[in-house]
């Protein structure tokens, strides 16, 4: 990318402004994008959140997209140092930026590497890229546009639709489907069998598991998360939801559309969770729970039952948030309160 | 697998029954298995729990393998519209077909794939698989029967017992035994280094690990598990015991028989756990701690000391579970409480 | 290894004593080391703290290297069985002695292995060592020394310091450098994407994650960790910390020096933790925080905003741990205390 604020003032549609004090827009040369603190020269930075306005006085970023309409900014708008690029939504329009920025650099070979070792059985489609190192079974199907990085595993009557990417060392086990425009970070696997088995005495018995995995369309899964496959039927994973690292999804999981499910959080057995649910750091759902749709659980709260539609929770075991925050308040001066309930009472 | 109830029947020792509105047992070909709520006309269910009665009059399964003895079932039993078959324990005869579905799919070829790199020192028994791209190392053993999936690494010295599973991309390094009939899952880590080091000022200096790790008979490992080796002597994962996805086993651990240890759960260095112990999900117990035989430590609970045989424990930090529940239900009315104290301490 | 007891003595520059009912030392050969329970007598074992004296009668080992000035011990130093060898720290000659067994057994060939799949573009180092089914892309650096094991992957830009080593299995993702003398466990994954989105009605956008990852020398990270790398700019992991199995740490974080990050734990976007920090088994740290330098945080405790220099805190929300544990302490007393007044204001 080699841009001047002008040229990027155009892609997304902004108004160029040009403080007095700032060096001139059409002599500079934009290759990157950075945030206002640690931008260079040729970075392009922005600025959203009045707090901020202290870094951006003091950025040495080429150029600074900016939110119109930013309380008190058109008062010290003239003191900036730099080029100025206002559109509606700096945080959104800094979004396309990084969108040509990480298209440049991520193009892969298309075609399948010469060591992928790919079952003759398997249908690819056109522009797919097969890294080195691969492995994909029999009746695998990989849809077109879509790149599979080296080292990855794709195991028997897999489905993968158009347009995702797979990054090194996923393994995606048999019967897993994956839809459209979904990425899946290194180190995660889909399909491992479910915590499942029979008590018999003190021995336990697996029970086997033969379900599948559905993944919708425009899902991101991170980092070393793992989701198991079904007992029988299928765990799913709705459209448009996004998982954090090191998460754990057990067999027979239901979550529901556009989630957001953060680091390290747990989902037990069977549970089931509405569209637009957060489940933040740490949290965990207990098993055959139903989360209602709009919910958000805080961090390392832990849910142990149904929770309605819309509730924030927090805590252990989970509650309304509001009422665990007075328990927690009065939890903090519990030894004042006793103390001086104990003096009144000697 | 294409069976007639009838034949299911006789495969599970079961007692066909025929309501009087259902179809007739033997024009019904049964291919797969599945809940109640999700099968269809050529899956076999299974019912043993009268909570589910709803299910089972709304199934649409071919046949439902059932329980017997289950209270007021004679009763509503010529209303079910599907074959029965009745059974002493209706999961466990479920699973036996789950057994044979199973089977049929997962059959691999034997042999060791033209792309691995086997060691000529290493050792393999009759019938073993070996998959593309895995590596095994110098005086590695592979027990009979074993399926060594694509991707893995075997480190030196290591001992696979005979039917073992191991699944694409798992890493056992060097010095690292496992038992007969031990699955484990895509993505877990057996043998790396135990966080061991020696405060040498503000520096922290290494000390080397170069014990092992002793994992028995029928053993359960999840997925994206990490396992450290001892830094000597051995960590310790007993026969029959189950461990489910991303759980954390620090070294020189020791863990006894037949425990379940659920997701993301930490077992922090040199804890021993005695035989039949169940951790939680998300629970931890922290380094040097003797955990009894047969306790169960609750969900997102810490073990912070020794914790005798038989015991329940919950809460943070573990205490009996009867006592933390008192706790737990008074701190949800405490600021209820407290106002009312303080209002007649006026 | 094989060495006389006064062989290690030389070699830790220990003072060799010879109890009165003791074999000979000069007839001992020492081929292993192990703690005291576990050790046969052909392992050097070693004795630091008095509480283990039981275990140092009993012991099996064909020496001990002991810590002087041990109170008491001189009384029963003519009744142990073994020949002893006195240095100032016990732990630390031991652990010279792990060093030796260790690099005899570790030994790897120098030189690519031909199923490495290396770029032309890529530099290695003098006597570097890529293992079988490695993929190093376009202008990735591996410095003099480093040891890459099997399967690993490792993205274009690149850059590996000297003397390092990454286990098989690991995913070193485009743009990501790793200082001198580190150690990478299996399993582990930098440079996945952030878990970035900017929120459009009920969808999330996807912000792309350009940034890198910088990791200092000296550092060691765990199997099955993931760290993001960061939006711009880099997430930093400072020199000479020391980071566990499972941990996860997102974009834009910055880790200070020396630190201790133990199992499971998690650190929000963009949080900073100074110098010597330590967080133990399973805590957290929210997003924008700031962790002062010689912080420790408790197990499973979380932190929910800036916690200055050298505290210890704990719970959650952590606070200061005597706080905490006050607190605590009267927690288990409530249904007591509570019952007490109660009866009182009858």
């Amino acid at each position: 990318m080699k841009l001047t604020p002008e040229e990027i003032a155009r892609i997304i549609s902004g108004e160029l402004e040009q403080p007095k004090g700032a060096p001139a827009a059409g002599k500079i040369i934009i290759t990157g994008a950075a945030g206002l603190k640690e931008a260079s020269g040729t970075d392009v930075s922005y600025f959203s959140d009045s707090r901020f306005t202290g870094d951006l006085h003091k950025t040495k970023a080429g150029a600074v997209i900016i939110s119109s309409g930013i309380p008190g900014f058109e008062k010290i708008k003239e003191s900036i140092g730099v080029p100025l690029i206002k559109v509606k939504n700096a945080l959104l329009s800094f979004t396309l930026i990084l969108e040509i920025l990480e298209k440049e650099r991520s193009v892969r070979q298309e075609g399948v590497h010469k060591t992928a070792i790919v079952s003759k059985t398997a249908k690819l489609g056109s522009g797919v890229s097969v890294g080195a190192h691969c492995v994909v079974e029999e009746n695998a199907f990989i849809g077109g546009g879509s790149v599979i990085f080296p080292q990855v595993y794709v195991g028997q009557n897999v489905k993968i639709g158009k347009n995702s990417k797979i990054y090194p060392q996923v393994v995606i086990r048999e019967n897993v489907s994956i839809g459209e425009n979904t990425i899946i970070h290194s180190g995660s696997v889909l399909g491992s069998d479910g915590f499942g088995y029979i008590k018999n005495g003190t021995l336990h018995k697996k029970i086997p598991q033969i379900g599948r995995i559905e993944v919708g369309d425009n899902v991101e899964i991170g980092a070393n998360v793992a989701i198991d496959r079904a007992t029988t039927g299928a765990t799913v994973i709705g459209s448009g939801t996004k998982i954090d690292n090191l998460v754990h999804i057990a067999h027979n999981v239901r979550i529901g559309k556009n989630c957001l499910i953060l680091g390290q959080v747990a989902v037990a057995g069977s549970s089931v969770l509405g569209d637009n649910v957060t489940l933040a750091g740490q949290s965990g759902v207990t098993d055959h729970a139903n989360v209602g749709a709009n919910v958000t659980v805080a961090g390392k709260s832990g849910v142990i039952g149904d929770i309605p539609d819309g509730q924030v929770v927090s805590g252990f075991p989970a509650r309304p948030h509001r009422e665990n925050m007075k328990t927690q308040a009065i939890l903090h001066r519990l030894p004042d309160i006793i103390k001086s309930l104990k003096e009144k009472n000697k």
